[in-house]
């Protein structure tokens, strides 16, 4: 299953131009790309990276068959000197990437590719495609955890999925994003994201009574009794009925409910009242489960609002950003090796946000010593020395406003992930980059990690950097 | 790679359920079940089904392995007879659906099943994520097509697709919909839609001039030269070097254009001002396409500006469906065997709107026997006959208007596709679902296919489902 063969998911445009660079002779010529975002979906403060692994896969993967160069000839790829190429392509070039769980920021580069321009441009729609999803969904899973803030959040959405792929690894993003689990089983099965679930309206529809539907389950499932009360009415027959159960049944067998689940209706009217029937039989430990159109502001107002949620179930809006579907990273050529020199490359535009940052770069995060939370970020030249003391950063947009920093740690946030086609990073376990997208998270001022309006955390360039770009634009021939 | 084996893509709560009817001796209980959604997404006049082939693939592939049956015993599901049970489980069920390409309206069920209660409710989860996927995606393709009036539209959007699956199905559906061919190779080796793809900005920014690179692009694709003309300033360096190179390499190769692409900045301006251009060179016949950021609305406004575009390209907002990224289908249980006996089953809710309909039913389109345009739909009972001649039907909400069709023909819109666990339909072609479609859509009034405040197409019920849905709903036992 983890071998499925994705390496004709290519936009064709990669071939008609691999094609060209091969009869131009350019073959060996290396370059270097950048895949980065330039804003921060639904507004939020950060991003999660997410996806990496599964770049990962595919490129140690990539190669093409027969079939597929025979698909390349009947569409005009015809060049037999590059058909051949093409049979025997693997990939050779390096990666740097940002290990998934960190936290990005516009114009810092996720992926950096520097690799032969027929191998960058062929893995171009897989880098973009993978890190997009994936970034997407966890980011948006963060926001909602964040919204929950020490409650559970649960995975819903396969239903609803943009198709499989958006399921089990929407799950897998999710629950790097801090969700606690999924409802889909294939993503435990993949990835060992803890998968459950408990009933659905039709069990209860199927039996002769709500009752007897939670009599039926109460006994099957002892240990992990959840049961659901809105088929019918909530607080008039799913509640009674519930507490009857739990203590009729589930007591003499020596089991405490687990929790009931609540799907329709005003949530916040529904727990408050359901919860103050099950303190009152005794069942304080009873959790309660809230779903049904859940999403990071809904989840905020419910908070607000004094709900009695312990743990919030999310589909739709979590699996699809519902409010945001859009993760819109780029991918955008920055240098060409001439003579093992690297030629800073710029993307112009009209639209001055759209300017790319030329040449071959890493991305330092500062700390302040005494805090330890993340300060600023600073773009700077790959052979940069990172700053030790004291550093100078000023405002990218108003040059005027600057600050000395001192007391601080920096961090790199690329690692080598391929060096030469051949892979030289262990992708860390889910667990692990669960846990680091955490840390990641607490590392940033509650600012930057606000719903609504967060604070714009600053990434600086280096003033080399700046030249560079200033030269460029200045040197840039349009004609 | 279409075996890849997703029966594990289930929720968690299937297979609870399904092991409490197994040990409740209901492993032989026959149910029905009607997947349909309730609201048309993004507020359109109409749906257009898409996904039923992919669902036929998993249903036809449905098993569970020895490393499956691990893996839900070790989370609890333990009861030995069940796991023997799904060991040699294959689906035993008969299927009904609306065949790909065809239109469906709001509550009319897209997909019925007739099957063991287990059976029924293992294969829910990709009944919905498969049909809610591709028919989100055909319906706006459909919408985005629309808008373009008799222009092409095409696919370009992997790269912000929510994972392979979307942008390969995506563009399966969106190919369905009316769009004329995609970017994304790996869909037209999977599936025959058409992929194409030229050039991207890396290709002139890697040369020494724009004129270079245009050069070598118009030598190396002759007979498919299409150029990128916004690299660096449309007007004043991108049309007059591709007008350069059509003259001075291009003719004397023996070749005329096909195309100039613009990709960024004001589509109606520059589309006007390079047809211009083009049209005095002599290029009447070189299309101009335009692509970036393009949905229906922007695309009605480009043609009512009077923009001079051919072809669109449409990315991220049609492979993500983002003005409204979810389908919101539903699979709900309509009735219960006993004793042979349809036992009707109806969801309550006090939303009036999500009261289920209940039995087994059958819908049956009415088309006027001179426009040949389809005037309305009626759900009705399975067993009830079909009207030949005179129909009364009356208004869904508002019952003292009613109507005597006559003049009219029907056709009902499932077809059978699995009888007792067997495939008995065999899927139409793509290219021959894509004609269906069309003809579906053609088939509508123009004010149903209106993109901004459609009519709302009728769909009645038969008077003996109103009786039996009344009758339910009075007699439900709520506690």
């Amino acid at each position: 299953m983890h071998q499925r063969n994705l390496s004709m998911l290519v936009d064709f445009y990669q071939f008609s131009m691999a094609q060209g660079y091969f009869q131009n002779g350019f073959q060996d010529k290396i370059v270097y790309f950048d895949m980065f975002f330039r804003k921060i979906p639904g507004d939020g403060g950060y991003v999660i990276v997410a996806g990496l692994e599964q770049l990962i896969n595919y490129i140690e993967n990539l190669h093409f068959t027969k079939n597929d160069i025979e698909l390349l000839r009947s569409k005009g790829i015809v060049d037999k000197g590059f058909l051949d190429y093409l049979r025997n392509f693997r990939f050779r070039g390096d990666i740097y990437a940002m290990p998934e769980g960190t936290v990005a920021f516009p114009h810092e580069p996720m992926v950096t590719v520097r690799a032969p321009i027929i191998d960058a441009q062929l893995i171009e729609t897989m880098v973009l495609l993978t890190l997009n999803h994936q970034s997407l969904i966890a980011t948006k899973a963060s926001r909602i955890v964040m919204a929950a803030q020490d409650r559970t959040v649960l995975e819903f959405g396969a239903r609803r999925a943009q198709g499989a792929d958006a399921a089990i690894y929407g799950a897998r993003a999710a629950y790097i994003g801090g969700v606690a689990g999924t409802s889909t089983v294939l993503a435990e099965k993949m990835f060992g994201v803890p998968s459950l679930g408990t009933m659905a309206h039709s069990w209860v529809q199927l039996a002769d009574s709500e009752y007897e539907a939670f009599c039926s389950y109460a006994r099957k499932n002892p240990e992990n009794c959840v049961l659901l009360v809105d088929t019918y009415d909530t607080l008039l027959s799913g509640v009674p009925n519930a507490i009857k159960v739990f203590t009729e049944v589930l007591l003499p067998l020596g089991h405490r409910p687990k929790g009931i689940r609540l799907d329709s209706g005003d949530l916040a009217y529904l727990s408050k009242a359901a919860r103050k029937m099950l303190d009152e039989a005794g069942f304080e430990d009873c959790k309660i489960i809230a779903s049904n159109g859940l999403n990071e502001t809904v989840i905020l107002s419910l908070i607000q609002q004094g709900a009695k949620i312990d743990i919030f179930g999310v589909g739709e809006n979590l699996i699809t950003s519902r409010s945001a579907p859009v993760f819109g990273g780029v991918y955008k050529l920055a240098g060409v090796e001439e003579d093992g020199e690297i030629v800073p490359r710029i993307k112009i535009s009209n639209d001055i946000a759209k300017i790319s940052n030329p040449s071959f770069k890493k991305t330092i995060r500062f700390y302040d010593r005494t805090s330890q939370k993340a300060i600023v970020d600073l773009i700077m030249l790959k052979e940069e020395e990172v700053p030790q003391e004291k550093y100078t950063i000023s405002h990218p947009q108003y040059h005027w406003r600057s600050r000395i920093l001192d007391n601080f740690t920096t961090r790199e946030l690329q690692v080598p992930v391929f060096m030469g086609g051949n892979l030289v990073y262990t992708p860390p376990k889910l667990e692990e980059i669960r846990r680091y997208a955490a840390t990641e998270v607490a590392s940033l001022p509650e600012e930057i990690c606000r719903l609504v309006n967060p604070h714009i955390h600053l990434v600086d360039l280096s003033q080399k950097l700046k030249e560079m770009k200033r030269e460029l634009l200045k040197s840039e021939k349009m004609y």
